[in-house]
């Protein structure tokens, strides 16, 4: 059920909504916790078979704040004329992924880095919870 | 000192870049602790005076969130075209802004948020730590 005050222009998305975007999407930041902080790392993504996989440089930030730890994975699009807007939300568990049944199913993906090369290791996101919520100020 | 690799198309923005961003811009991503767990809130925000201000409802899981809470803050810009993009990322401790001088300021700024009205809770999230990196594949 909505939390939403009747004031609001939000409306909550429908799980099949949210999967949709998250699957047309590309870009997205991971919220992760680093030396007992909140942090946030935008990066390039697909979404398959219910789940999200990016990749990280080994030993670099990302993946260290993102070892077997709990994520948030948020994407979002904006409509500045309107003052429109949607995001999601997902929270879910890191793990590299190994097998190479599924390596092969994201090399064939659509999945790159555009910051370069370099890196290899790509992590899939369990979506352990997802949520989505739209603003909506004009009848479309 | 740039922690990148030479094969990366990445720069690290310097923090001058970084705040004139931050002031250009209007939405931005939170990231918070919420029940163990990190979370992202896209919200409408307004830069000014080294600190970023931006508005919650009194009671709701963003305010909760932030309460005293040390909290990343995110802002980011793409082309998709060309593959490029920034990123801009703060780390600071969130206070209710109650002081009458700094809350007639806000009020004169350009802050609102699309979500509706209710959202009358101001919270000023300070610039702790700054940093920023650009994706760049052609020469502008």
């Amino acid at each position: 059920m909505s939390q939403h005050q009747p004031s609001d222009h939000l409306e909550d998305l429908h799980e099949a909504e949210c999967l949709r975007l998250l699957e047309e999407g590309s870009l997205g930041r991971i919220g992760a916790v680093v030396r007992g902080h909140p942090v946030i790392f935008p990066v390039n993504y697909v979404a398959f078979d219910g789940a999200i996989v990016f990749c990280a440089r080994r030993g670099g930030e990302l993946e260290t704040a993102a070892a077997n730890a709990t994520v948030a994975f948020e994407i979002d699009g904006v409509d500045n004329i309107y003052h429109e807007g949607w995001s999601v939300l997902t929270i879910g568990r890191c793990v590299h992924v190994t097998d190479p049944v599924e390596l092969d199913q994201i090399e064939s993906s659509s999945l790159s880095s555009w910051a370069g090369r370099g890196r290899d290791l790509l992590v899939r996101i369990s979506i352990d919870e997802i949520s989505g919520r739209r603003i909506r100020h004009h009848t479309p």
